[in-house]
């Protein structure tokens, strides 16, 4: 049982979809989701918002937030993932912004990563510093903990 | 240097930016392009439409198209990849919509894959039948499909 299949039956035990909004991972959250067989049950759709402008124009993030924060940061990514939730027919929607590598960018170091997570009653976002590790496994980890992330939520 | 890689390089060349719509993928298209150092300037957004809801909704798939066609056609795909391009800032988009496995459904084959490239002057849709070869087979060879779909549109 992997942890992708572990997330599908929590949501189908709660009776929601799933929606996922990322940048960093660049739609690996939802790729791993739908790799379950019969997942098309939970999984509704992903945003895969790589550049600012898509950010602003599929899930609603505020040009002031961006600007104030920065792309990688707790508020964009609260904003990204209760965008997700509003923009879907989801019941849950787990979001992610961060610095894949090489290099930092924005004055921000390499392995840094925002989540959060948007139910109807509420989003909460965390930060991640996974370090310099390399850029295919700032992603590889990103997406273990996002999935970690919508199962705690799910079960919580 | 990779395909992924490859797709980008071209794109930089033709100074366009890429989406991908993506149904039996799952955000894998997207997934690999964005797999590569810097490919910020050359990936625009990704629409992972798993839902029919999601493909009306986010890209403006017809109903009539799905109720005739189904959503594994090239019709479908050929307004994925469109709707697309018409929701983003890109000038080229790949879709992609078939059935990963196992079992087939909607009575077409497991393995049947339908691809469409979108560019201002015109949309070209192609299906290719990759038959029984698992589900994680199917996605990667439909991945790399697609990549090439876009390399050959770029360089031609």
């Amino acid at each position: 049982m992997t942890l992708a299949a572990d997330v599908l039956d929590a949501a189908r035990a709660r009776g929601v979809m799933i929606a996922t909004a990322e940048s960093c991972t660049g739609g690996l959250i939802v790729g791993a989701l739908t790799e379950v067989p019969g997942s098309s049950d939970g999984v509704d759709r992903g945003f895969v918002t790589y550049s600012n402008a898509a950010k602003q124009q599929m899930l609603g993030v505020r040009a002031d937030t961006l600007e104030a924060h920065g792309a990688v940061s707790e508020q964009v990514a609260a904003e990204m993932a209760s965008g997700a939730l509003r923009h879907s027919d989801a019941g849950i929607a787990v979001a992610v912004t961060g610095i894949a590598g090489p290099g930092g960018s924005e004055h921000k170091p390499e392995g840094r990563v925002c989540f959060a997570i948007a139910e109807p009653f509420g989003t909460r976002a965390e930060t991640v510093e996974f370090g310099a590790i390399g850029r295919r496994q700032v992603r590889a980890a990103t997406v273990e903990h996002a999935l970690q992330m919508l199962l705690d939520a799910l079960r919580g």
